[in-house]
C-alpha cells in the first residue's frame, strides 16, 4: 500500500508592510518553495534537501523539521514524515524563506493528518519553526504564507490574526545579495520612539487598512510611509533611498523594506509599471555593483497550496 | 426683504477614540448645540449667547466668531453674520464643545454663502476655531462633527480625512464635573513611548478599523485598548479605572477617555446595555460624590445638520 503524500507550494511573503511593522504582511505569487511530504508509520522525520542551500537535515535544527516534530506531538499514533525540500526562496533574502518552510510543513502535516488543525492552530504550529529561525515567535510572514493575501496580526499573545481584503496589485521585489542579519536589523531599532512619530505611524496604518477595504489605490499609496523603522533599518541596505525614490518616480504606489531586509518591495497598480520598476531596481544595483535578483509578481490570494499526490515521495 | 438664515444642530463628538489617539473620532446623536445664523449685508459678526456659559461675544475671542470672520475673508462681498448660540454641550466636558461651535459656524457660513466650500475646506475653516480654543489646529472633533459617523484623520499636514463605516452602536458618556485642562492633559503625556507599546497600539488601531469595516463587534471590542495615552491621562480622572471595569463587566464593548477628558465613553451593541452602563457610571460617581451627567445616545451618522429657515434670527 502506498503511503499518503502531498506536494506543497509555500509562497514567499513580505512582512513589516511599511507602516505595519510587526503586524502586517502579504503573500507573493512567486517565488515559492516546493516540498514533497509523505506520512510514514515510524515516529521520525527524515529530511532531504533538493537544493544547494545546505540547510540542516537534522529535524531538530531544520525549520520545517521542528514543525513536523511538533505536529507529531499532537497525534497519538506511531507516525512520522519524509520530506524533500526544494527551496526557491533564498534564505536571508527578507521575503520569508524560513516562514515558507515552517508554514509549508504545518500545512502538509495538517493535510496528511486529516485536517486536524484550524487556522490559528496552524499558525501556532508554524511559529515553532520561526522561533528556531529567528529566536522569537512572530507571525507576520507565517500568517500571509498560510492564509494568502494581506494579513493583520493584531496580537500574538493571544493570537489574533485576520485577512484584510487586498486589491489586485503587482509586487516588484529586488533582493540585493548583501547580508542583513535579522538580529542586527532588530538590534539597531530604538526601544523608545517619539510619540508624534508613533501617531503618524498609526494614522498611516489606519489609512492603509482603509485603503485596502475601499480599494483606494491613492490612499494606499499615501499611507505607505514608515517614519519609525525604515529611516533606521534602511541604513543597512546599500542603495535603498535611491531605489525607493526612482521606483516612486516610475509610478510605484509605494513600498519599503521587505521583512528586515535586504530585499526591497514596491506595489504597483499594473504589470507594465511593475516591470519598469524591476528595470529601475536592476539599474541601481548594477551601477552600485551588487549582485541582485528581481521578481515581478502579484499578491498571492490563496497562501500555501497543498497538492494531493497518490505517489510516495522517492527519498 | 428677509435676510437668508438657517439653524444648525452641532453634535458633540468623541475624539481620541481609545487606540486612535489624535486620528480617530466619532459623532454623537446627543447632546448638540443649536445655532441660529443670519447672513447680513454688513461686514461684521454679531454674537448673542442664549445659554448660561458666558462665552465671549467678541467674535475675535469666540470659537464660532473666528470661523465666521475667516469665512468672510473668502468672499468679496460686504457680508457678515448675526449668530445666536445655544450651547448644550458643556465647555470643558471633553465631548467636543468648541468643535461643535467651530464646525457649526463653518457649516452655517457655507450654507448661507451658497455651498462654496468642499469638505476639506470646511474642516480647514473650522480648525481656525479649534486653534482659538486649544492653541493647536486639530481635527479629530471637527471632522466627525461635520461629517458624522466615525472619521479618520490620517494626516493634518496635508489634510487627509475620511469616513469609516460604523455599525449601529450605542454610546454612553459620563461627564464628571471635574476640571481637566486640555493643556494639562497634553503636557503630562510622555514625548517618547516604548516601541513595543507603539506596535501594540498600531495593531489595535488596525484591528479597530478592520472591525468597523467588517461590522465585527467582537473585534471592535478586542481592539478598544489604549496602552499609551490612557494609562497616563486616566490619572487626572477620579474613578476612571472603576468606571471602566464596571462598564465592561456590564457588557460594554469597550471605551475610554473622551477627548482629553474628563468625560468617559463606552460603546455597546444594544440600548439596554447602554442604559445599564449609564446606571453603573451614575452609581460610581454618586458614591465618590462627584456631580456628573450621563448621556445614553447613538453614533450620529450625518454630522452637523443645517435647517433652512425663512425667517431672520431675532437678535
Amino acid at each position: 500500500m502506498k503511503n499518503k503524500s502531498c506536494i506543497v507550494h509555500c509562497p514567499g511573503t513580505v512582512a513589516n508592510l511599511v507602516c505595519g511593522f510587526d503586524i502586517l504582511g502579504l503573500a507573493l505569487e512567486a517565488p515559492f518553495d516546493v516540498m514533497h511530504v509523505t506520512l510514514i508509520s515510524e515516529p521520525v522525520v527524515r529530511i532531504k534537501n533538493v537544493d544547494d542551500y545546505n540547510l540542516p537535515t537534522d529535524p531538530e535544527k531544520n525549520v520545517a523539521g521542528v514543525v513536523f516534530l511538533e505536529a507529531m506531538k499532537k497525534t497519538n499514533g506511531n507516525i512520522g514524515f519524509e520530506v524533500a525540500i526544494e527551496k526557491k526562496i533564498k534564505p536571508g533574502s527578507g521575503i520569508g524563506s524560513s516562514a515558507a518552510s515552517a508554514a509549508g510543513a504545518a500545512a502538509a502535516a495538517n493535510y496528511l493528518l486529516g485536517n486536524i488543525f484550524d487556522n490559528d492552530e496552524l499558525i501556532q504550529l508554524a511559529m515553532h519553526g520561526e522561533k528556531l529561525a529567528a529566536g522569537v515567535k512572530h507571525a507576520d510572514n507565517i500568517a500571509p504564507c498560510l492564509l494568502g493575501g494581506v494579513t493583520l496580526i493584531r496580537s500574538i499573545h493571544p493570537l489574533d490574526v485576520m485577512s484584510i481584503p487586498s486589491p489586485h496589485l503587482y509586487v516588484t521585489v529586488v533582493h540585493p545579495q548583501v547580508e542583513v542579519k535579522t538580529s542586527d536589523a532588530r538590534q539597531i531599532l530604538r526601544t523608545q520612539v517619539p510619540l508624534k512619530d508613533a501617531i503618524k505611524q498609526w494614522g498611516n496604518i489606519a489609512g492603509l487598512i482603509t485603503g485596502f477595504f475601499k480599494n483606494d489605490l491613492d490612499l494606499i499609496g499615501r499611507s505607505l510611509e514608515d517614519v519609525i523603522v525604515e529611516p533606521i533599518r534602511s541604513i543597512l541596505i546599500p542603495g535603498f533611498d535611491e531605489v525607493k525614490q526612482k521606483c516612486k518616480d516610475a509610478g510605484a504606489l509605494g513600498g519599503g523594506i521587505s521583512g528586515s531586509g535586504p530585499s526591497i518591495f514596491m506595489l504597483s497598480a499594473d504589470k507594465e509599471t511593475a516591470e519598469n520598476i524591476g528595470k529601475v531596481m536592476h539599474q541601481v544595483y548594477e551601477q552600485i555593483g551588487i549582485t541582485h535578483h528581481v521578481y515581478v509578481t502579484t499578491i498571492n490570494k490563496h497562501g500555501v497550496k497543498v497538492i494531493n499526490t497518490d505517489e510516495s515521495v522517492v527519498m
